[in-house]
């Protein structure tokens, strides 16, 4: 075997662990689909209480089987599992597929079962899936080695699915659809096989060309993160994840007995390995068949082309859902069209060929479109008027697109009329769409394949370490001091250190001090408590703006420390600090955080009051790149604004922005005591950004922070 | 006949202007349709240069035809059309149907010849559909009448299409689906007959339930918004209008000829007037459905049922877009669920009633369900799963939901194995859908038609005129000036005198005056330039906040000269303001403005330096009612923050900012001169809501500026 899961997907002999003579059960419905799915290697089934099923003979154990198993597929109740393992060890299995029930989903008893399953598994170096899953079906060997699925249909996609209900739901759906499959596994509970591992081994056959992917949660970031990442190299990973919303994050718990982490963070991570996330299960199909069938987009300058006005705006609409505009066509290509278009033409994109189009005339605008530069993509609606003729536009279709090397998807909208037409369609590899929305998602989702694969290829993980021995002595004082919070001054000593700039801080103890600082730095300045206490200082009124002249900044200092006092009795207050202020056009935020599932993430977005109410934020991991920090700039609203100026706001330099996110990974590396960084704001006008105020939280537990490493 | 429209649509007979035998002809098309479709009435055929067609004499004109004729359907080339008229208004032909193209869509020659018509139409009292349309159908007669339609099914539906190829599209894939009509109406160029007399006369029909409308743009928006005020009150108007992005609307006006006019104003008046905004043409039908076969949801706490997990969770997911949580389930609700359920099930909405459910699992949680008050509709999921029964739960499905007053939809996540329970669903009048998040979009959207139904039987468009002397005068001023803007000083006295709170604000002409007034209402103050040439005072720098002292304001007083007469030499300066400078928590904004369709609407949203970029508005029409300014404040993202206060900032007192926009809808409508009017900012803190600067744009037109009265 070349690779230790080809034991469970390849396996040359199976042994059914609780094949039953009785209908109703599933050991009977696995060994039915095994035995009549066509699988050539061979079937054991083994129980106790039988001796012979369907013409099979029955052993009473795996030890009992003359030969060798590579493969075990058990039903048995699952608290007889740990010591069947035993036995399988013995025999020399190598791989199984739990279906059983009961483990970590059913509560404590269960998860302790599952740990025992774990060690013995461990023990003998049998790799399982499940338990608590369907099975899986190869059709590359008529394997169907699952209960609940008809026999699938071949073809080059593979499917994982963590959801049981969803498995058989889809499978029965894309049997109808006749969409094929080689791979189609249920991955159950995943206490020993993860999307990781899964992930790897399919990336590395030929015979899978898309890996799509139902996920409720993961738990090992870190290996699904390095697998994707490899493979989204070479073939498309699409993946749907329920529970975007706090609602569904919320059924979803419920449903799975455990906080999946945070939606948000699942989304930036597809991102950063190079997966494409799909809106919904349905979706998959779409994209499938879209990547299946047709070149996958270059870029996002997407053509519409149609006999009707209507569907043409529609279109035209969605491209606005994704924040892309239809492709703007050159001069030429306008020219060339106008020569053989009737004059009433719509004269731009979407190329509205009028109603009386007859196949002619779709194929020499599609031979335009396909020529010109311009374009990525063409998306053709054909709608059913008087003289359409749809059976003969669609050969039109396929011949002109046959061959290229840009997408060609069909929307055909209408139903009797345009039936013929569309079983051509679909028998010449050329998808169809119901609806003009239908086919700009897949259009453009599809594309986002490859432009995160381009993001992938130049995400180089480069680390740059400082090692800073000030910023170790900091934290080092307040965790001996058994302080997690690092106020503003000692924050703002860290992030100099690593050349993220701050404004001009002095921390002082009187009032003498803060106006002569004050004199030196040049009025108005900006006066905080410095107070590993007080983390919130507007709430506490301990922090003044604005300060003119030397009477107002004496009021400010001793009006700051009542306040103080009175917000906190005992707060430790090493002092108030005196800071230029600074001039800004632009507030913004920089924050990192550490999740259990995701290890440390950094946000950047749009700062100030109503930050949490706009959320226009972006997220990615640790390490950043220069290729990911400029994406997570360019992926916030906000961004258009820096980037073009807004009214009387000139641009800001976007670079500095971007190595002061290259600067905080490079600190959270450093230094894993870090567990939480807020640098809020940062003030940026034109070239100057500069963090303005922050925080750091600290932790003891010094552990690997980067699931990309 | 009972409504002048009987005789275009119900018609006694009808005379075919262009009928042909020439079979690849639109007048052979329309004669075959009405003719094989079974209608009843009188049909005659006319056409110069033929005498006999299929069997029917054929006239050499109307006036040959020796009895009377109700209706002409034209299709001979549109420029003999106004000499038709002439013979068809001698004949006493009472409607028409004008099928030729060539008009407005054509250019400037087209436009002449339909105004060309419209008078003679208007000279013989003859209504007219079209032209460039494709006829109607009306089922209740069996008269198909148009071109490219095979004959439709009987319903209670109608539906009007402003695009004919749309019209085409979507009767063949209505066929296909097996929905029904009574009306379908292609209204093409709307040169007489608009959607507002349409959608009145349908409104009427016993035999009509549901208004579908497939829209472009509107000419006559008060006839529509009257219509539909009055029609929505007993029936659903459901309407799908492409062009919602820039593009989108970029593709209309290529499309249409013609700019259609504000897309979010489409939105805004459909709210106001009671109609439902479907996202696209496909989910008209989903929304059909769910409408003719279930009860109409009476509030949004909706439930969902599911034997999976994952579906539960997109179903969760997918309320969340419509910013509704899943209804909450009474701690009774519960305890009888835990009564019939497994342990594992859910313990919450959504009720995952866990794999393995029997159709009497379902069966009972679903009674619990009908009977619980805290549940307005029942969304029920089910997975082909290896336990289930999809026929026999399909059967529970009717024989629980037969008769309740709450809606109850289906989701069949599947294929082969769900068809017979689909199939039976379908046949006993439950929608079925594909996806959970079909089904969730169908329910709230059916709920929006209850809600907006609500909300138009309260809005009573009371109008309070107070005709002030005092803001007649100032306009008359200004307008006698030659001037059209007024700046933030006379806006405010305006503002004042229809109680609009505005912050002290005095004008004064030299720097004594100005100190003078600081000292007697208090520092800090703003000032600003008062200048009907500088409107953005901000660009001009002819603005200072926060001004502290005597020294600091007569340093501001001379920059501000200085700069505003740098910014614009030849400006006319009346004086500059003294303001009291006011706390706020919350920037506002108030504006309205004219639009040719929709006459003056009103905007109100979160204001600020960012205002343009978040765009967090809303829309409507004056005259406002209590009810709807709510709705206006209610619409909004910030409104959250401003009912619950947010960190620091204490709720504000939302009345006041619904009788602030009440109040500028009668400023409006008392002074049609106010073509755009400001308040930018309006702060708010707490109790305290006042407009701080405005200016008002005016014109000499006086007009109806309300489409709603």
């Amino acid at each position: 075997m070349e690779n230790y899961l080809d034991y469970l997907f390849n396996p040359r002999s199976i042994a059914i662990i609780g094949a039953t003579d009785k209908k109703e059960k599933v050991g009977y419905a696995i060994f039915k689909n095994i035995v009549e799915g066509g699988y050539k290697g061979k079937v054991f089934p083994v129980n106790k209480r039988l001796d012979v099923l369907e013409g099979y003979k029955v052993y009473k154990s795996v030890l009992d089987i003359p030969e060798p198993v590579d493969l075990a597929i058990i039903s048995i109740p699952i608290q007889y599992i740990p010591d069947l393992f035993d036995e399988l060890g013995k025999k020399g299995v190598k791989a199984a597929v739990i279906i059983s029930a009961g483990g970590r989903e059913a509560g404590e008893e269960g998860r302790k079962i599952e740990e025992a399953i774990k060690e013995k598994a461990r023990k003998y170096g049998i790799r399982f899936l499940g338990p608590n899953c369907l099975g899986f079906a190869n059709t590359l060997i008529d394997l169907n080695a699952n209960f609940g699925l008809d026999k699938p249909l071949k073809g080059k996609t593979a499917f994982i699915s963590q959801s049981g209900a969803l498995f058989t739901a889809i499978m029965d759906w894309a049997l109808e659809e006749k969409i094929g499959f080689s791979y189609a596994v249920s991955i159950g509970n995943m206490a020993d096989i993860e999307f990781g591992e899964l992930i790897e081994y399919l990336g590395e056959k030929e015979e899978v060309d898309t890996i799509l992917v139902y996920m409720e949660s993961l738990f090992d970031a870190s290996k699904f993160a390095q697998a994707v990442r490899k493979v989204s190299l070479k073939k498309p990973i699409i993946i749907a994840k329920a529970g975007r919303s706090e609602s569904g994050q919320k059924a979803a718990a419920s449903h799975t007995g455990a906080i999946a982490g945070k939606d948000f963070l699942y989304s930036a991570l597809f991102k950063r390995v190079g997966a494409v996330r799909s809106e919904n299960v349905l979706q998959l199909f779409d994209l499938t068949e879209a990547i299946s069938k047709q070149p996958i987009p270059s870029g996002d300058r997407f053509v519409v082309v149609t006999n009707a006005g209507g569907p043409g705006v529609m279109a035209a609409d969605e491209f606005d859902k994704w924040n892309i505009k239809p492709a703007e066509l050159s001069k030429e290509t306008i020219k060339k069209l106008d020569e053989i278009l009737p004059p009433v033409w719509s004269h731009g994109n979407p190329v509205d060929i009028i109603g009386d189009a007859p196949p002619e005339r779709y194929k020499n605008t599609l031979e335009i479109l396909f020529g010109a530069e311009e374009v990525d993509g063409i998306i053709c609606i054909l709608t059913p008027q008087f003289m359409t003729k749809p059976y003969e536009t669609a050969r039109v279709f396929y011949e002109v697109s046959k061959g290229k090397d840009k997408p060609f998807y069909a929307v055909l909208l209408g139903g009797a009329k345009l039936k013929k037409a569309k079983q051509f369609l679909e028998e010449h590899n050329i998808p169809v769409f119901e609806t003009p929305e239908e086919a700009v998602d897949s259009m453009y989702l599809t594309y986002t394949y490859t432009r995160r694969k381009q993001l992938v290829e130049k995400d180089d993980l480069h680390v740059v370490s400082k090692k800073s021995e000030k910023v170790k002595e900091i934290i080092e004082r307040f965790l001996n001091e058994g302080r997690i919070y690092l106020p503003a001054y000692e924050t703002k000593l860290i992030l100099k250190e690593y050349e993220i700039p701050v404004n001009e801080t002095y921390l002082v103890k009187n009032v003498e001090e803060a106006v002569n600082i004050a004199e030196k730095i040049g009025f108005p300045v900006v006066l905080k408590v410095n107070s590993p206490d007080i983390l919130h200082k507007t709430d506490a009124k301990a922090i003044t703006k604005d300060i003119r002249n030397p009477e107002e900044l004496k009021n400010a200092f001793f009006r700051i420390l009542e306040n103080a006092k009175r917000y906190k009795k005992d707060a430790y207050i090493e002092g108030i600090t005196v800071e230029k202020q600074v001039e800004s056009d632009f507030e913004l935020i920089i924050g990192s955080s550490y999740d259990n599932i995701f290890k440390q993430y950094i946000m950047f977005g749009m700062g100030g009051t109503f930050v949490e109410f706009f959320k226009d934020v972006s997220f990615d991991f640790i390490p950043l790149s220069k290729v990911y920090a400029e994406e997570m700039v360019k992926s916030t609203k906000i961004y258009k604004l820096l980037k073009n100026g807004f009214r009387d706001k000139k641009p800001v330099d976007i670079e500095k922005i971007v190595n002061i996110l290259l600067n905080v990974s490079n600190l959270l590396l450093d230094f894993p005591q870090i567990k939480e960084l807020d640098i809020n704001p940062l003030l940026a006008k034109e070239k100057q950004v500069f963090a303005v105020d922050g925080r750091i939280k600290l932790s003891k537990e010094v552990e690997k922070n980067s699931i990309l490493l």
